[in-house]
């Protein structure tokens, strides 16, 4: 099981060896097996509060949950008079066999097995198991897991957990670990983008990253796909490839375990082949794949994505209001290998007479100094910045502390408005307007304004290190994407 | 004025050029001088709201100013009954002359000058008028800018701004840019750590970075020095470089300006010349400054720092409560160059027995899982792994909405004080406890338990991004240090 070998070559005679999931998009039923009073009936619950169908409690030894209707408690998922297409099994490993069993004979479609204590546990028995598992699932139930925490489908209220978002989005996600995922959930949330589904595949034992991917390709409610990938199981790398290298949608993804120690970890985590990274390298390279570096640059580029979509960012202008910072800015993005031109003269032009007040600068980078608080100066220059064509993206900084009015000589009643009405210049020019809302201390007032903003597709970020790297990633993807249509 | 050249000879035997400030700990009495009503008296209020002694507004043209005691206003400053020992000037460019004679007249000690126009402003007249106000001050005046906010010195309530923090601290910094300041003072204060004095230069016409850095190494109230250069004037360059040479403080410095358009941002920012990188870089590197990349590297590393001083980091424990997180963060760290060992055979043997739960690994990286919920078991296992002799250092990551019972299955009345505990444990051994607690959607949360942490000194981070890279630098500096002593 453990001398798996990325292959490279590409055997495009063969058919693609990849399940269809396509049946996921009309579950209208569920159930959630083994839901248990020692868990207070976490996952009963968490999908009750929004699952859009009918749902139903499996548990022999149950008779009666709060706020849940007895009438939908069975002791098995056989007892369910109705469909089942889709359940959530939380049993003891010791039952996993005879529930699968039973989804099998109630033709359940998918499931997830949240249980864990299979080859994620290293032993032979716990690997026998799940390779008895797989043998009983026998292709008629496909499953999610074990060890994972399956599916996460908020057009359908599928949700492991409460305060998920309830909004669909676009995002495609696919992960091991249901921590991960977790995180990701609840940190796109705060961002305010949103996902169309997100897989939690655990070990991948029937369906895994390669199956996973496949779907999200064809799955019309799906537009990016970002993955988290620790490793892939013998036999399924060449399979990843053929899949990726099919694939029409952009792809970003974090490949966890690229270190020595941490292709270790990897391991024990859930007994994944993290691999060459060198391979992994040159799969991503050749088939236009963004690689990232941690949890936080995946999901920051997929806002930044959701934002703004995929576009050439090469030229920048950059608009500080502290001189000092705007020069920080411009070293971060051109040791990002980003340009920093002149501005065309007819717009230099238009730009010298707008930014008149002393301390200015007219060049790029632009410095508003004490002109930020000249009635709309901001909001003009900035529309003239963007008018540029040779201009590519804005990047600007502006202290959360300005959001404040306490901070002011005099209380601008109006300048929050001027400030909102910027930020969203950059849609009225299809470019990315990519502003750096530092985190003083006046968390509140920037929170506000970016939920404000995440509703009109209007991204922030706190610290320029979080979104530079991002962008020559972006731009290097829809390059090669253009050079290869 | 502009053909600077860093010299890298050291001319140990002629006496340093730099200017006695030691006066400004003493400083008992203080003056505005130029407030207007335009400004709604702003940097008067803000001085007058925390001044901890005798403050005095001078104008000619006011007589009243609400909430300010009239018989504290003056026409002039020689018309002061008493001694003056600082003052901020806020007048236009035209009258800076007249009130910098006034300001020797009365042996002001120290000013401010917060008036721009003169070689930031590019034109010959600015810098010659630069090059006057240098002459009437005739090193009997002192002074900080023009161009710049001057000083913020807590402990005697000297602050340009309103809502600065009160409470002083240890860390001294220097920049020209009055806006970096802003901001990292506002970031301090967010972030719980404390300045002794922040210095804001702008032109650094007499008092400049080499100066206050100079004063800054023999302040006793200050321990770690942090810098923003964009450059230095012509004759100063083998000025710097000495007494940076002789400066027992750790110094972390932020060189704006290193980028081909940086460099020039900085010199229509502040007249400054940014210089080779190469130099700075070699001059860096001899003299074991530590270099960061941006505001936010230098205000996390100075957070760090205050935390928990200056060590070795070498060896690495990883706690991990997904283990995909901990995964990724064992990569991150053995890219910037960390090591993630084994334990030590009894301390293994120790985490062996505490980590017993399916799913949890006791091996670096330890990865928790569901074992975080289990009473007190995190903090027992945290204890045992930095009990081990060989690591420097813990990284941990949390999800903020851990710390919001709404996320538990059932709520656990003590797990926020375990963790509070917990996290303590980095001072019991005296090693870096780094906690990467994620900005999820329960950022008040998250801002409330950071709050406690920071009145114990205890830091945390919301991406490994922010304080992986900085464990080097400590580091580095701390072992080039342990060699020269």
């Amino acid at each position: 099981m453990i001398n798996f070998v990325l292959l490279m070559t590409h055997s495009s005679s063969s058919l693609l060896n990849v399940k269809d999931l396509s049946f996921i998009n009309d579950i209208e039923s569920m159930a959630v097996i083994g839901p248990s009073k020692k868990r207070n009936f976490f996952f009963l619950r968490n999908h009750f509060a929004t699952f859009k169908g009918s749902i139903y409690a499996v548990n022999p030894a149950i008779k009666e949950i709060s706020d849940f209707p007895s009438e939908n408690i069975y002791p098995s998922v056989k007892d369910i008079p109705g469909e089942v297409d889709f359940a959530f099994i939380t049993v003891p490993k010791e039952k996993i066999l005879e529930v699968i069993d039973d989804c099998v004979s109630k033709k359940v479609k998918l499931v997830s097995i949240f249980t864990a204590g299979f080859s994620d546990e290293g032993t032979e028995g716990g690997i026998e198991l799940e390779l008895e598992l797989l043998k009983r699932a026998n292709n008629e139930v496909r499953f999610l897991g074990p060890n994972g925490m399956g599916l996460f489908y908020p057009k359908k209220g599928i949700q492991w957990r409460g305060e998920f978002p309830t909004e669909p989005g676009n995002i495609g996600f696919v992960a091991q670990s249901g921590g991960i995922c977790n995180i990701a959930i609840y940190t796109a949330k705060e961002l305010g983008f949103h996902f169309s589904k997100v897989f939690s595949y655990g070990n991948g034992t029937d369906l895994d990253v390669v199956d996973l991917i496949s779907f999200l390709d064809s799955d019309p409610e799906t537009d990016i796909i970002i993955c988290y990938v620790e490793g892939i199981k013998q036999g399924r790398g060449n399979e990843l490839v053929r899949v990726i290298a099919k694939t029409k949608k952009p792809i970003v993804l974090l490949k966890g375990g690229k270190s020595e120690t941490g292709s270790k970890a990897a391991k024990t985590h859930t007994a994944s082949i993290a691999g060459d990274k060198r391979i992994w390298k040159s799969v991503f390279k050749q088939n236009n794949i963004m690689e990232v570096n941690s949890l936080e640059q995946l999901l920051h580029i997929a806002y930044l994505i959701d934002c703004y979509g995929i576009k050439k960012i090469e030229n920048v202008a950059v608009f500080s209001i502290s001189g000092g910072y705007g020069v920080v800015l411009v070293d971060l993005l051109e040791e990002a290998g980003l340009k920093m031109p002149d501005f065309s003269p007819e717009v230099q032009k238009k730009l010298d007479e707008s930014l008149f007040l002393q301390g200015t600068s007219s060049r790029n980078p632009l410095d508003a100094a004490a002109q930020l608080f000249q009635g709309d100066s901001i909001k003009k220059i900035i529309d003239i910045a963007l008018s540029d064509k040779k201009m590519d993206c804005l990047v600007m900084d502006l202290p959360s502390y300005y959001l404040d009015q306490r901070y002011f000589f005099n209380p601008t009643h109006n300048f929050e408005e001027i400030i909102l009405e910027t930020l969203h210049l950059g849609h009225k020019y299809n470019k990315l307007l990519i502003p750096i809302i530092q985190r003083t201390h006046t968390p509140e007032e920037r929170r506000r304004v970016a939920k404000m903003l995440a509703a009109s597709h209007v991204p922030i970020f706190g610290d320029p290190m979080e979104v530079i790297p991002l962008l020559p990633k972006i731009s290097e993807y829809y390059i090669k994407k253009s050079q290869n249509t």
